[in-house]
């Protein structure tokens, strides 16, 4: 207990709860530990009940504004002294959310750095699908709207090959369905969004996509039970998960399971 | 979002971090929901790397406290604003090092209740073994010495029955032991430690044990995986999971999967 402690990692959660622990289980998966004081320090804040939907607000805004929840996540994680942090929803990213989070926090709480899911996503995709340069995305309708993923995948020199509308919606309705959606989620995956998400990752092949970008924090569930969508996954909760050791204690970051 | 949102809860995790992250999953594997807003807010402080070992400093108190660390994070759950909050590990309820911490708690965070799970452990074995009345107990040395189940168990109107010295060794070693011990847990339970609980387990059922309490966090892991002891299960995780929505919000708790 002498040498100095790995500074405490940040996990914004509850967009669903699910996919914030996700995070953080992947966060020890990638941690070199045989004991628990090997393990890094972390706090994950679940706020499901009180943090509005991301994609309904982007399609109304109108309806309850979910950064405002988001906020007050990081801010508790700037109070329990957490150094470098994640939001584990692809959707928060959208920058009509995700601005206005970060100005409001680079005010209140500077001295906490939020690493950019999307980002480290685009810039996971080299090391988790080598080679491939024409990547599918599989998103929310919110995260399709606002090009989220495409230009983020532009911006590190790779194409991004995106579904049809109709299909566009179908991946939606594999999230959000109330009967069979991964929003439902109760440990398992269905068979209706797994059938919806398969066809639309056949669609992205069809049209040349190499690799698929899971780019929606529900989409890593499918991934952890070890369902097969068909394509090389660049999967959004590995890459932020990985992002997080690295910035905290590089030396402890395993190299990536094959 | 108009009606009053349930209170926040709170886990003490980290101890170890898997422990933490089921103790979490298990809240939302109780609670009815299909959206993530109809799931409870929740936060997890995961301080494994500076919390000392737990048992470590039960058989030696020479060694690091580990209570210090577990008010730490009590006291960063009361500033987030949680009202019901539970420890994930069994040896931290020992009285040596529990009454302690719950003192200081009462002092600095007198609106922070503290569930107990070693209390709501052996309120949950009617529940999870109906009729049994011979507990055998599985745990680390630390609890097996204090004498920790064996007294909840009595104070519940049923009989514990304990594994030899030598099998409460072996139940140890299939915790800790660095090659193979579930704290060395990197998403698989090991051969070896499956056998030495098998084996504790069948000498518990030997000696008249009708079910088994899983007494260390670390051991809900192995019932995680689906994987069988020999013993109907009273797993300590899901008890205070159970516990922990009850409290929030008894109207969302679901029934015990059979």
């Amino acid at each position: 207990m002498s040498s100095p402690l790995p500074p405490k990692l940040g996990i914004i959660g509850g967009m669903g709860p699910h996919a914030g622990l996700l995070l953080a289980d992947r966060v020890l998966a990638s941690t070199r530990a045989t004991t628990d004081q090997d393990h890094l320090s972390f706090v994950v804040i679940s706020y499901s009940d009180r943090t509005p939907d991301r994609t309904a607000w982007l399609e109304d805004p109108s309806r309850p504004d979910p950064a405002p929840a988001i906020l007050d996540a990081a801010l508790t994680l700037a109070a329990a002294g957490v150094h470098h942090a994640g939001i584990a929803c692809n959707t928060a990213h959208v920058p009509a959310i995700h601005t206005r989070v970060l100005a409001e926090l680079e005010m209140r709480a500077p001295g906490l750095e939020m690493l950019h899911l999307v980002r480290e996503t685009a810039a996971f995709a080299s090391e988790a699908a080598p080679g491939a340069r024409r990547i599918g995305i599989l998103s929310t309708l919110g995260s399709y709207r606002a090009g989220l993923y495409a230009t983020a995948i532009e911006a590190a020199g790779l194409t991004p090959v995106l579904p049809t509308e109709h299909t566009k919606h179908e991946v939606n309705r594999s999230i959000f369905d109330r009967g069979f959606g991964l929003k439902a989620f109760t440990g398992r995956v269905s068979a209706q969004a797994l059938d919806l998400l398969v066809h639309a990752t056949a669609e992205l092949r069809a049209a040349g996509a190499e690799a698929v970008v899971l780019g929606c924090t529900e989409l890593s569930l499918v991934h952890a039970e070890g369902l097969d969508v068909g394509l090389p996954a660049i999967d959004s909760t590995t890459a932020l998960a990985r992002a997080l050791v690295r910035r905290a204690a590089p030396d402890r970051l395993l190299p990536l399971a094959s």
